[in-house]
This record gives structure tokens, sequence and C-alpha cells, in this order.
């Protein structure tokens, strides 16, 4: 491993979770990267609907929370520090970090559907660590080149850009496309930016809260709120709330032939309307994170054609994690907050 | 219109839906082919589900038969008259009759997805009549010459294999796909050989009839009683059951990406298990009636890739066409029933 | 029919092609439409190169001149009388003309494939009259509403975005893809501003016109000479040229899994390397028309995702076509002309 | 590592090429397989046309054999050690070799296409050795286990029965279509009976050897010399030949929207008809080797939708490589020679 001089940051504090609402910053060994992977200094972590979820519930479905965690993935930083197969031009690199890293081996990632890899080793997924933390390794494939003049924090949204990119391929969305978005939360306000880089014609983006529905109509989407009658008839429904009622009424407002995907996570089960699927011939699917979209995440970022910035409405030092995870039920006005550890 | 010399059997004789149960025998007019239509001889007519539904309940959903219909559209016969714009040389030409005629003019239709045309008329959809009739006209388009030596009721079947073709080209059935179909009645067992046919190296049908497990057998299917557990993975589900269990059985069976047809008709809503659905990225979709289908549904029956014959349990003379409608409730063992209207 | 009150404009003067080099202004009938037909006043009609080689040359390959016909087959204008199948309300319509209407019957149309259905009636493609005229009629199906605010010349231009809609579809141009388009003539400069709107990240357009080049430069677009070496490596070729030096120079530079679309017309054979398509898996397609382009070619231009003003750069009013069928040969800096018959 | 007693064979013979028409019979070391890799006992080795031109001339294109190179890389055997991260259980299992193991880690890796690998390792192709050896070591994920009852020598054709799957899948081959393959060695042999089993109605072989015609009808396929009249319109040409006068025919030979496939390799460049591909929007590409095709490959042979043995027409012992290299050009009935090390 090829690692630059020393310097006074070499303590790796963490964010470590060790059970319901019990967050802790603690001292952890700098790891050392494997012949195949480089060694992160982190500079943003956004924190994400499943990190709150862990932190408030200690669990998401069979995923349990039984021994103590590093919690956070969507980050990026700065490579301090490179295996032996990885050329040590990389240090100094900005990177977002792709935070699963498959098996490569199995059917899954041999056909390229690696997020489908049942061997995926992701941050912050019990029992691996997650990315709250002043260094990481990571494989050096999963960590991206960040386009120059690219901020940390813009850069560590390529996570869930990356989501809306993935729902974006996954409804086939294409010029033209009129694209429902139901659930103006952080992801349908990125995906629905994304379905507009895709080249739909109209964006609507439906949710209860009017500040969020003003933060969609901001950044160019239309907007309308989840109580009332959709307008027309949409080509693609991205899914965003994880609620029944507006997959119901999202359905309701499909042409022929559209393509529904359910991002949003909330019930386990859900009532699908058969006659209407059959006789419109709708093709319904969801998506499990993503696949070979962190490039295209970063391309939109840095090209201005998905703004970032208007979805970050927080920023916490490492310190304060805690906070940064219990934002969300305190201030109805926040998206998404960004823990900084390298500060 | 060019029609040959009059004959006996010049009156037409149709089987007409006056009311719940209330089927009757009785002459129409011979109609006469439009330009662009031809006028058929009718040999062969398959009586499917939708007949019955009709018969028994006088709706199905939103379709009612407010007024006396012919009822029938699996159909096949010869032309013995064509219009203006249709060559002569087609009389005599043995045909399969697809039964929906869609406007071609509407943008469903100009973009190849005629079956999703709001302004098709398709036989036996009220209230529009069906083809158990002495005589029809259609489009001449929609009169497929069948393959030399293909049997009247052979190309008759031609509708339900089309669904089967149909459900095959939607699920992306191909070589070495496993398949999984629910629903051992006619439309499973002929989707059943039509995967074989689009290259899938294993086909499970599932049943609760022995009977109808054992004609699965017998045409080469795997077989398995409904209440068993499902053994293996599978990476296609063709629903034909329209039972909610069915599905649900069927979908905890699937690999990832898979991808499920709902080609069966039961419950108006279904529950469907979104972390299986996002987790394993499936696929569902459902489907209406089909397009472009019918020369290769010939071409399966032709070359013996689906075998018809087998489903055909038995045939009924027009004026009996009653018993044919409750053979299905009278006999366990009945499958597909046939009316002979030109004997 | 429905007609409004006549008035001067009743006389109906046509470009009429006679010979090679030899137009002529001509009065003909006011066409009356068929049942499914409306009656457009035309406004203005651009000028394609396929109208300049048939005034130049008389023919293209097999399409010969052999009875005086009407040019021009880029056309916008306003409806002024319906057919009996028509609503009397679309009188008044600001309408673009797709000029291809196919013959809705054959496996091409049923299938979606209208532009390659053998009986197409096409504008000013020998011997159909095209619509350089005061009347034209046409399927109403293919008189396509322009959004609000469009002007005719804007309009008349979704002929040419078409064909870069269905280059960028036939390419499967998406989020992130890079595309080299070879020439930047108005194709090509169309072309490039759709792949732009379908997320191409990159788009380079050679020529060997520095004029051209500028153009291309003030729409946003990379440009580089022809000559040039070409700088990085694409997943997408648009082939606009016609010039098979620029397909082989294109090729070159292109990723594995690539897709190439030929546009331009030009020499009828082009030597293509087996080993390259072979070892990068590269698909080469070329495209003949479109279809199912119009309404998202006008949304483009209405949104200003396309900038069609960019490429107009000459007007002629129809005494003076044959100026404007010459004016490429005149003006090296032409790039589109315009005639506008309705003045 | 985990390896059985030692036995006689302990020796590993190898076929060595030093030079043009110089083979020669080896000793050389036992490889020791790495963690995540298999030791194989080869029973059966094809010899591919590869092969025959690296024997004749000592290169093919850029791949020069410039130092001494084991050939061969059609091959099955029995797993007779482990490494440390391959479960010992598969000791004994009888598996086809799939020859190229990519970098797992590179863009075209991550996106399913790892035969687009740049950093691939290909049995025989220089520096890398090749498989006709007592015994090599390979991935465990690329040692596919062959079907209960397959033969070592049907096992082995599954490496040229994978060209055929993955040209059909490239073409998109399904149920109905019409399928022309030209030249009928034994990958066009294999290709036909490939896309029977995709589907396809009709294939029709073309060659200019009446043994090898004779051979495609035996296996079911119409067949016709290459200097006859085409007959019908295909929706696939499988080009297997590497004769551009073949790509020629079969391409007039060719219905609207018809997919070409270049799997012969011959000619560097070939001429191809611009307004042809254009006029019906034909789709031409090429491939290179193939990927995730093993398992359907071993499924077709074993369930005999492909017959392989067909084309087996020669037999030699390790020590006759060399015959097997030169038989092609001593007997015009050749088809697929098998060299068996383990003799």
């Amino acid at each position: 491993m090829n690692l630059p001089t020393p310097r006074e940051s070499r303590t790796n504090f963490s964010a470590v979770l060790h059970g319901t609402r019990d967050v802790r910053i603690e001292p952890r060994p700098v790891p050392v990267p494997a012949p195949h992977e480089v060694l992160v200094e982190i500079a943003a972590v956004g924190i994400c609907g499943s990190d709150v979820h862990y932190y408030e519930h200690g669990r998401i479905g069979p995923y349990i929370v039984d021994s103590p965690m590093v919690i956070g993935h969507e980050s990026a930083g700065t490579i301090v520090g490179v295996g032996g197969d990885v050329s040590p031009t990389r240090i100094g690199e900005v990177v977002a970090l792709e935070p699963g890293v498959p098996c490569r081996r199995c059917p899954q990632c041999l056909s390229g559907r690696y997020n489908l890899c049942p061997g995926v080793v992701f941050f912050a997924t019990p029992p691996v660590d997650g990315s709250i933390s002043t260094y990481v390794v990571i494989d050096a494939a999963f960590a991206h080149a960040a386009p120059t003049g690219l901020g940390f924090e813009q850069a560590a949204m390529a996570e869930p850009v990356s989501v809306g990119v993935w729902a974006a391929r996954k409804a086939r969305v294409s010029v033209g496309d009129r694209v429902l978005v139901t659930g103006a939360g952080p992801i349908g306000l990125l995906a629905g930016q994304v379905a507009k880089a895709f080249g739909a014609s109209v964006v609507l983006i439906t949710d209860v809260s009017d500040f969020r529905l003003q933060t969609a109509r901001a950044l160019g989407l239309g907007a309308s709120r989840a109580d009332a009658p959709i307008d027309g008839k949409f080509d693609v429904l991205l899914e965003c709330s994880g609620a029944e009622a507006a997959l119901t009424a999202g359905m309701q407002a499909l042409a022929p032939a559209a393509r529904v995907v359910l991002v949003g996570m909330g019930a386990d089960t859900v009532s699908i309307n058969v006659p209407l699927i059959q006789g419109k011939e709708i093709t319904l699917t969801g998506i499990f994170r993503y696949a070979n979209t962190y490039p295209t995440a970063l391309d939109l970022i840095a090209r201005g054609a998905v703004n970032v910035d208007a979805v970050i409405t927080h920023h916490f030092e490492l310190a304060h994690t805690e906070e940064a995870l219990t934002i969300g039920r305190r201030d109805p006005h926040a998206l998404k907050a960004i823990v900084t550890p390298g500060r």
C-alpha cells in the first residue's frame, strides 16, 4: 500500500450505531486497502432514509443491526492511499463512492446485474460498516472520479441520483414521455429531474407537503397535491413515496403501454388492479439499488442537468451525526442532511 | 363484391345471446363484404371462457350484453366472397379469423399496438356480433391464410395460441428460460407449449385438477399440483389461472430479473409483495388480446410445435351451441369445445 | 366536406417540376378532402436535398420524375376544410404535415413500422405530388397539431427534426452517451441537437465547412474539422454526410457496443471493416424516413430543445421556388431554405 | 489446493505451437489452481479454424505467436483439484471450459459484456496457452458443470454452440423468424440448429459443398447451393462463411427490419449497399466470442436440440494433434476434429 505522509487526522473517527437511537462517534483503526482497493478520506456523507430507519428501529425488514455498525453510504472524499494493484496516480483524486461491491463471479454479476448479486457487500447494510468515517477502503472500480469542479457534497449525491437514473432506465424514459413522480422527497425530486434529463416532455410530481411541491416547482418540475385529481395521461410512473394510495392514484393516470417503477419503500404488500394492468398492458417493476449508473449520475450533476444543491438542506459535522439523523422529524422543511467527517 | 354461385347454405344461421342463459339459433341476413373485406363461411368456432361468461352472467365487467349478440370469436372457415379491393383469387382460401379489427388511425394503431386501439371492433364483445354464424365478413388483412394441411378446428385454435404467443413475447421467453405456468386450462396448456417453442428449457405447469396435469404431462410439460411447493427458480411466470393464490405462490418461485405476465382473469385486485418485486427487480405486466401473432400461431400449429388437438375435447353442431357453452360445468374433463356451424 | 366561405386564394398555385432544372408555378384545382382527410392551406415548405436532387437530376435512384410533379414535403399550414369523417372543429388548426401516408393494412403497418410500408404515398416521391402548393389534402392523422405559439416555419421543420428523432431512437441514444455526428448540414445540425435532448453528455459534429462548424458551436455542440483526428471514443455515430470517408473515420472512433446509424445518402456502396465491427460488436443500421416521430419533434421544437431557426437561412415566396432550389450551390452559407406558398 | 492421490498421468503433456506448421507434444508442469480456480484433466478438445490458422500462418491479424504456445480452446474434462476458495465437492465434476476469463473490473465486465473486456485472458490467443493439454487450470466460474449424461466431446462442443447462441441472441431470433445461414461449416451447421431451437420457422443454409449441404439436410435444415438464387425473404442472416459474396447475396434476400450478424471471418473489409440498409432498415452487427452462453449451450446439447455429433467427423489422440490440424485440407468431408488428451 502506498500512503502519503501521516497527518493528525490519522485517527479514524466513525459514527457507530449501537442500537435503537444510540449512535456514537468512536475511533476505529484506519483500514488498509487490499490490492484492488483505495483508501478514501471521507469529506461528505448524505443521510438516507435507510440510515434513519436503522437508527429509529434497529432494522429494515430482515436486515438487523445486532452488533455495532458504522452508518452512511452516500459518500465522497479524496483518495489518500492505494492497494498494490492500483496506480498511485489516483492519490489525490476526488471520488464518489459507489457503496455496493459485488462478488463479480455469480451469474448476476456476469450478466451485468451486479446490484442483484447475492454476495454484494454494501455500506451500512448489517453487518457491513458504512462510510460516516474519517477513512474507508473501497474497491478501486467503485471509487468514481468526480468531474472537475464538482464539490464533495455534490459528488456524494451521485448515490441518490443513481437511484433516479436506474429508475429512469428501468422505465425506459425517453424524449417526449410524460412522467409522473409520486413523492417529492429527495429521491422523488432527484428522479423527477433525471426524467427531464432523459427527455421527458412533462414531469409532474405529487406530494402532500406544500413546501416540497414548492421545491419541485423551483426546480422546473410540475407539481400537484397528492390529494388532487391528476390531470392528463402519463407514459411513466416513478413511485417514490412508498404510499399505496399514491401508487393506486398514479396507476389510474397512465396511458396504454405505460411503465411503472416502484422506487419508494413502504408497506410490504400493495393491491394492484388486474384489469387495468391487462387492459392497458402496463408494465410494473421495482428497483434494488442500481448498476452502472455512477458515471452517468456524476455527469448529470456536473453539467447541471440535476440540481442536487436544492435538495441539500442541512449540514452537520461528524460530532453531530445524531442531529443529522433526527432533523427529518424535527424540521418539516428538511430534505437531505449531509455529515462532513472531514471537518 | 364477388360471390360464387348461390347454394342451399345461403341462410345465415347464428348463435345469438338474448340474455343470461338464453342463446338461440336464428337466421340473419348474409352480410355483404365492404371493399376491404372478405365473406367467410365459418367451419369451426372454439368456445372461450368469455363466451361462457357472457352466457352465464350477461356481462364481463363494463361490457354488458344489452341487446341480442352473436357469440364466438375463435373461428376458421373458407373465403366465399370478396369486397371490391380484394383479389378474387382469395376465394376458396381456408382462413383463421383474427377477431379484432382496429381503427388503424390512432396512435396505438400507428405504433403497432393495435390491440390497445380504443376503437377496435372485436367479435362478440358487446355490441359487436361474434362468429358462431354460417357467414361472417371480416377485414381481408385479418383473415389469415392457414398453412396447407391445417384443419378448420386447428386453424380456429390460432386464437388461443395467439394469447400464448403474445404472453411469451411479453415475457421475452427465450432459449434456456425456465417457465412456470399457473393454470392448466386451455390457455395454460397452449401457453406452456408455446413457451417450449420459444426455447424454454423447463416448463412447469400447476393446477388443482389431476386430469389437467395429466394432459400437461402427455404434452411433454412438467406438471405439479397447485397446492404443492414449487421446486426450483423460474425466469418467467405466465399466470393463466386468474387465482391470486397462484400468482402469490408463483412469484415466490422466481429468479432475479424474472418476468411475470398476467394472462388469466379473475379477481379485480391482487396483492403483490413490494420488497420481492424490488429485491429481485421482477417485471410484471398483463396482456390484452394480442397483435401481430396470427402467422406465428398458425406456423406453430402447422409444424406441430403446439398440439391443439390435445386441448379440443368436445364438438357440437351449430344447433347444439348451448351444450357447448355448458359442457365446462357438466364435464370436469372438458377443455376446449368446438362449434361447427358449417355442418 | 366542410369548407369555409370561398376567398381569393381559391386558386391552387403549385411548384411543378417538369424535368431537369425546369420548375414552373402553375395553377391546379383545389383538391377535395376524402372522408378521412383535411384540406390544408400551406404556409411554409422547407427545401430538402431530395427536392434539389430531383430538380438537378430528374431522379433519385429508381425514383424517376417522368411526368410533371409538385415538389416539396417539409410543410406546415392551416386546416381550412375537413372530410366527412373529421371533426369540423379542426378547421383553423395550425398543423405540421407528416408527408408519408401508409396503407395501414400490410404487415409493416400493422407492426408499427409504417415507414417501411411498400404502399406508402409520400409527398414529392414520383409520381406523388408534393406540398409546395397553396392547398394540399392529407390524411387527418398525418396533419399534426402544432403546439401553441409555434410558427409555420418552425412547424415545417418537424420533418427534418423527425429524421433526427428517428436516428436517435434507432441509435438508442440515452443519458450519458457520447455521440458523434458526421456532417453539419441541416440534418446533422438538427440530429446533433436531438441527440442532446435525448441526454447525450457529449455531441461532437464534424464537417469540412468552417461556417457550418461555427453554426454547430453556436448551437452548443462540439465541432471539429472532418479532416482532423477525432478525439475520444463515442457510443453512437450518426452519419449525416453521405461521405464514405466520414463513416470510416467515425467508425474508428467508436467504443465497444457502439451504434451507428446511416442517415446521409451518398455512394451506393461503402466499405466496412469487419474485424472492427466484430471486435467491438458495433451495431450498424440505416433509416428510411421515420415513424411516430411528429409529436415528439414538435414538442422538441416548441420547448426550445431543438433550435430550428438557426438552420433556416433563406426564405422565398412561391414565385421564387427555383431560387430556393438553387441557393445551395450559389451561397456556401445556405443551410435550409423555406418557400412560403401562403404569401 | 485440494488434489486427489497422484497417478501416472501426472505429467502434463501439451500440444505446443512453436512456429508455422510446427506443433510439438511436450511435457509441462502440472499447473496449480489459484484460490478461485479449478484444475481440470482435459478429455476432449475441438479443433477450431483459429487453431488451424495459427498453425498455418503463425498469426491471426494482430495476434502473433512469437513464443511457444499451447493451442486449443474448445475443451471439456473432469475437475481433479480445486483452489482454496472453491468447494472440494466439485472434484469429479464433468465440466465444459469457457475459454475466456475476463478482468471483472472494467466497464465492459460490469455491464455484462465481459467478452469485450480488454483484459480478457483467452485460451490459445497469444501469449496465453490453450487447452490441448493433460491438465489446465481455469476460474471456477468458467468451468461449467455438464448436464448428466453428456459426453466429454459433446461438452467440448459447448464452445462452438455458444457462438451460435450468441449470434442468435444478437440477431434476436424468435418464434416464426425465417433465418438464412450462409456457410455450412461447423459453425454454420451449429448456428442453424440453434436458430431452430430459438423458434425459427425456416432455416436455410447455403454452401458451395454438396457434402456440407447434405449434412445440413440430415440435420433437418433447409439447404441450397451458394451459387443458386435464394428463394424467399428472410428476417435474419447469420453470415458464417466469411465470404463477401455470401454476405452480398444474403443481404439481397432480406425482409424489412431484418437483422444481420457477421459471424464468419474472412476479408478485412466488405462492401455494403447503403440504400438497401436504409430502405429496409436492416440492422447489421458482428460478434466477438460470446458472454453468458455456456449454460444455455450445454442445455441445448443435452436435450438434443442441437446435434453436435453430426459435425464431429474425426478423432485424434494427443500424439496426433498435428493430423487434427491438417485434416481439413486433406479430407473435404472433414468438419470438426477432436483431440483427446486424456487417452
